[in-house]
């Protein structure tokens, strides 16, 4: 049991997940991976917080459920990580600071919403894990990291470039996040990526204006052709050891590891390819993440809940391995 | 086969589905019950049309994949409907418009694109059918009908009253549609019906709001109390003779019956109660009607498809039976 | 434990089904109702058999997989029916006799097959009771039936009429058994019926050519305005203590009641009322009986396996109630 | 905004649902109906507790998970209750206790631990409203009542008697509970009734052993024929104004409106029945209730969470209708 | 907008898919990749044809609705290809040629209309692509093909041999059909090749039949070992610059990535696998392609539908791109 | 046709699957692979037996229906293995021997019913495969073939290590069995080794206790990085050509090929190379095998089912190969 250190509102040794040889995994309420509540524990290193909107998507809706279906998928998680010998919620405090709220009517309020949660968390924990909603939400939660940190440096996996100019004249919507957010300043373009990219495009003009924009792609060709290694090798070296945001889009996957979600594309990543990517950005200074794009009514035994909490159950594990901890 | 009458700019005589003892129903494309384009028979006496639009949903979205699923589940109706004994698609002409598009990223404009797509099509057709999307949409049908008949009485088959007045500040959703209409004058609430109400309100106010409107409600309880035959008794009364818009949100029908939909309700009506009703209303003078709120990715094995085809079918044959026909 | 009787072959008092008090509900193989194979038993007052067919469908294949969903649905069945006060595998020995096999790539060897099956099982078992398959298998059995009983009153649920004369120039398809079998005098036309009929025709012709060969028609329609009792009344009337033979296709259910199937219909029974309907009929003399159409790749959580499962077991306890037992 | 009463340790007016004007009813976590915990709000008229064990199931087991999945198909139950004219939130402080834990490995163990936290909770709030698990709990939760009661009058909906003695030796599993129950007094055994009992049993002996046990029996079958409101009768003159205890195992509805459970029969209530018979429980003095054997992985479109949501939204507002409220 | 040249019957430049840009891609009727149809542009370099047809198949039937589905499954498919740089629909004129109407009663009839369908066809376009159905119609349209090509070399992805002489004495089922073609001389025998054999056989003879028959086999196990750039080497080098028709059973995936299928086999390909070896076979001259055995009912989230469409996607790439090409 | 050899009790060569080119695969009961019963052959090589017991799962159980879900999964299994050119049902008498009972209610007395089971079992055949059923039966099994062999090398396929020492107090449970079978003496730990472990742990003491068990490890983390022979040589080096039992989880598959079941983890094995691996065992003396934990409540199209199948089916061919055999 820990005791609590009233100079930072918080326990002195952080609160780890509830115990689960005396609570079944399957009861109780689901927070993610069953941590403390952010209200419970005052502050904390990492708050994961869900945005359930989806009203900036242009296929299949349905990701505002995201954030409760990864939250219930979670509750296998176990406290310690094998894979990186580390035990993520031991190493610093994680809690679960619920949702934050957005208007599904209207877009820019709603974006608006989700900048000003973001801000407020971020005074209550330095960093942000983020559970979608659609991929949309990442341009409120690149301005907020921006603000604290400078342009960040991108690592965006995800089958498409979302780098598109509009919909329907909406200039914000989940293929829209990165233009905007690049060209309002908050991305290092010198330094991002993209993993995972595949499908057909509009036209060849898609990859010349994300060229303009400065993103480094990886392919799922590229993987396929030269294996997983070289695809780290290239992203960590355009990453340059800048502050990283990673934004994952789950839709990185194949579908048949991630058929929940609102526009997949055939021929994607295995799971196990995109945790061993994630685990070698350990030695990154990780400042924000999010998983995106999960929409249960299309998922099947919670296969794309439980692969996207193991994912961030990943890139906490190397957020406190990284050189921003502690 | 059917000559061309160039005055008309359509067949001398009805052109009905595709002949289904030469292609088998699982053939070919899925237009509603295998009818011919509107683009192909030029005018016709009733237009169906797809509104693929479900940005004014409030919980479980999908409804914009509502039109494409109910027109798959339609392969099966066959022409003649010997409970109202009448051939639908012999008796009148009625065609597969194809959709009108709605932008979804923005309300307003979709709420205008849908009115101007529905006033266009009644230059060709001067009743339309529409299959939702969600239940936003009425109001933009209701503008059309309204600018053609004046004020109509509305039979109004849904789960909830839809005459809230505003969500998160937005004054058009899929909970507000008949309060709009009402205010802006299309609607006569000296004629008006809601049929199968049921499940919790925000509050008593719901009530009074909506008696203040002028609707008339028929429960479910009512129903299971005192029978189908008197809720079609006191709906008649209440529609007067009235011009008849009959607005079915297929969340009517009990969960078991229509699992995919927005916003289910517990305990209500079933398919064969709903189709009674309808076929009883077929000495009425139904100026238009829509479906709405059939959202797939909740359904299974087309369940909610094919009660949604039949509802609407059953529509058809009541339009063609009543006074407003030939 | 049963003793066996030479003369007859056949244990001196039925052999039931597994007992459960032993042996999980869930473990074993799955025979009907866990019920003894006729291979074991050597003969029987019925043989319940399976025809996995599926090759007259029109619409969604699949039936062939029905009797073995059938049985995995039938596990929960107990040996004792209060609702007719019978205990039905006490008072008549019932066994399974596994399937009839039938050439899928070819409907007329296929109709042989079904018939020679029968007609060797009703040398080992009076009465037959089988699982489906397609509905076009109604026609060899009601041959092998007839051919024993003369021709047979037939009390057909169903929601369509199955006496439709050719599909895509197939004189027998599942559309068509009770005309070829009508034709073919296997049918007593005075004393037959169909229950649950509803859903669009090809034409108003259907009902006439149905009128001619005999049957007597009960709605759903009529159901639900007169009840079910008017309507147990007037099949009852019309049956006349003739030999029964009742065929249930699972679509006269509605398909909230019964998805998983080939031409699902709105608007049908639900599986309280025919189990009644089916109980009613206990005091007749029912000489063989078939439950077919369900198609388990449509189905959820066994819903439809139940329901058949449950209406057969209705069946075998109407028959060992009735006149034509011991 | 409610203040708080030191002297009861409770605010000093009900609190309410969550603001769902303000957060999406899809956003934050799942209590029951969006209600506050019971930690918040301290002290309680009614709490809902979930007991998630399904260690005591014969077939299907799952309903481990029903909690979790009935708090998530209750989102959309809003605070007023038209039917019931109440509003059961505002009339009673309900508040969410969480899960009662229980040992899935150990029977006897499991028993103990549900009945010393149902005894724990009864201390902070008079009545409970369970969410099952599957129907071994009533046996602990009769026993808490007992005690604080006296000898209760069961209203047990359910398709089974539940009055089985062993099964495979062990005294208590989900058949058995009222029998146990029932021999060490926790049940008034001249006030206590079965409602949709259908399907085969084991023999004739269980309905003699159940009438010996002083159960009133209500079949699906005498509904089917005499009607719903027959059934309410003589249902609440065996009550005969006792204090009730109402268990509801939602496989009394049929399969097409609860799938997702463990032992389901064909031919149960629809839920627009069973909510018209609990209304009319209003004026009986309810003094627990709990709502069980909801399995989700049999479940499709949270069909049987909806229903069971609903079931338990009536019960409570029953009890804040009834003599023992307030 | 492009113009109409009167000389070839046809618009001067191709016709691309509807633009996505105004019209949301889940709205209009589903042509493959939204492309126009072939009876509005009037002829095409390649035409897209369904055969919706499965009275061939030995286990789970179903593909008959393989057409509509993998169209519907084909919205989200974008003009430009980055992984071959090409934009398939502009550098020829796809068109979808809606469906060709097979007999599901008579194997025989079927197999004649399949072949007359596609010989008409090849009337208005040289090239054909079609989506099955089950694959006994390879059979017809290799005879097609061979017509007017000669023997072709045939690329054969499948996890089965398709080589085996009869199924219930039925010569021509989903199982033989290259054994028919191979007897028939439509098959070049110097240059043909099994891609992704897998699963138990027969009997070793199996093998010894197709090695007769001058088919090269690549099994899984050899891609397992020796990755997929020895398979692409080893069979480019059997195709030998034949004219070479590609059919793809999609079983040939694992059943991960095709769920929806008749035969599934454990241990397939990832359709990431199969997407590159088929662009590495954009420098052959490819004559026709089919897709087949996609069967809806079994399929989950459209992950079958999804790969069987890109599969198509890369194929009409792959013949943009190759020498048959302008 | 075999003859019988009377001082065997057994047909002098083995008796194979059902002819399925005379009886289609998917008609009659569904023994594993549509082998005899070992009842009809007295004795054999090896028996196939299920152990439906799921009563010691932590979390989704439903692994009670594992055997009836995989044998279901087996009716596509063809007699002749290409992947080892081995025809395992005439090499040596595979029989399916039924179920092993177990009460569901007692952990301790199932645990001795299926150690009896097993030991009775082994009079009859050898040999045993079974289908689990949940891990816990690995205690039991273990017992058995320890009894007959002495110590076994046991080759662990799982995502979990399941040496965990108690849950909830319970000493064997699917998270103890290897550790109790450890301690216990029915392993040799000199040469056994886990394969495919993965995921969270809830310490790094879990691994220290693992070792001191004495079992080698290899994660996917391993087989993504070395390959997949690299972990055949390192497993069969720690194997040492002693006695080996297979134990294989499905879980080890990654949830995409595997979703059916009870404690699924991103990032697994596909079943391609589990084949593969379990191909390579050929050359090992396996005295023993499972393959547990499919829960079919979570499959989709029989996913889980075919994977089980086909990896029951490669074992079984690899102990008709290896030395043990004959």
């Amino acid at each position: 049991m820990s005791t609590h250190d009233a100079s930072t509102d918080r326990p002195t040794s952080p609160v780890g997940p509830r115990d689960s040889s005396r609570t079944p995994r399957f009861a109780g309420p689901a927070s993610f991976a069953l941590l403390p509540l952010l209200e419970t524990v005052g502050t904390a290193d990492i708050a994961v917080a869900g945005v359930p909107f989806d009203s900036g998507v242009s296929y299949r809706p349905g990701a505002r459920f995201g954030p409760a279906h990864v939250r219930e998928s979670s509750r296998l998680l176990r406290p310690y990580n094998p894979a990186q010998d580390i035990a993520p919620f031991a190493v610093q405090q994680v809690a679960d600071a619920g949702d934050i709220v957005a208007n599904p009517f209207d877009l820019d309020e709603a974006m608006e919403q989700v900048y000003q949660g973001a801000a407020e968390l971020l005074t209550r924990a330095p960093r942000l894990a983020v559970i979608g909603g659609d991929h949309t939400i990442a341009y409120p939660l690149l301005r907020a990291a921006a603000e604290k940190h400078g342009p960040v440096a991108v690592l965006h996996a995800d089958a498409h470039l979302d780098t598109w100019d509009t919909y329907f004249g909406a200039p914000l919507t989940h293929g829209t996040p990165f233009r905007r957010a690049s060209e309002d300043g908050f991305i290092d373009l010198t330094a991002s990526a993209h993993l995972g990219i595949r499908g057909p495009l509009y036209g060849k003009g898609d990859l010349d204006d994300d060229a303009r924009l400065g993103f480094q792609i990886t392919t799922t060709e590229f993987i396929e052709e030269h294996g997983v290694s070289a695809a780290i090798s290239r992203m960590k070296q355009r990453l340059a050891g800048k502050p990283v945001y990673i934004s994952v889009d789950i839709d990185v996957l194949d579908p048949a590891h991630a058929p929940g979600t609102g526009t997949p594309e055939a021929g994607g990543l295995t799971s196990r390819e995109l945790l061993r990517i994630i685990r070698a950005m350990s030695d990154q200074n990780i400042v924000g993440v999010d998983v995106v794009e999960v929409a249960p009514a299309y998922d099947h035994a919670q296969l794309t809940g439980i692969a996207a909490a193991h994912v961030l159950y990943e890139l906490l594990s190397a957020m406190g391995a990284g050189p921003a901890s502690g």
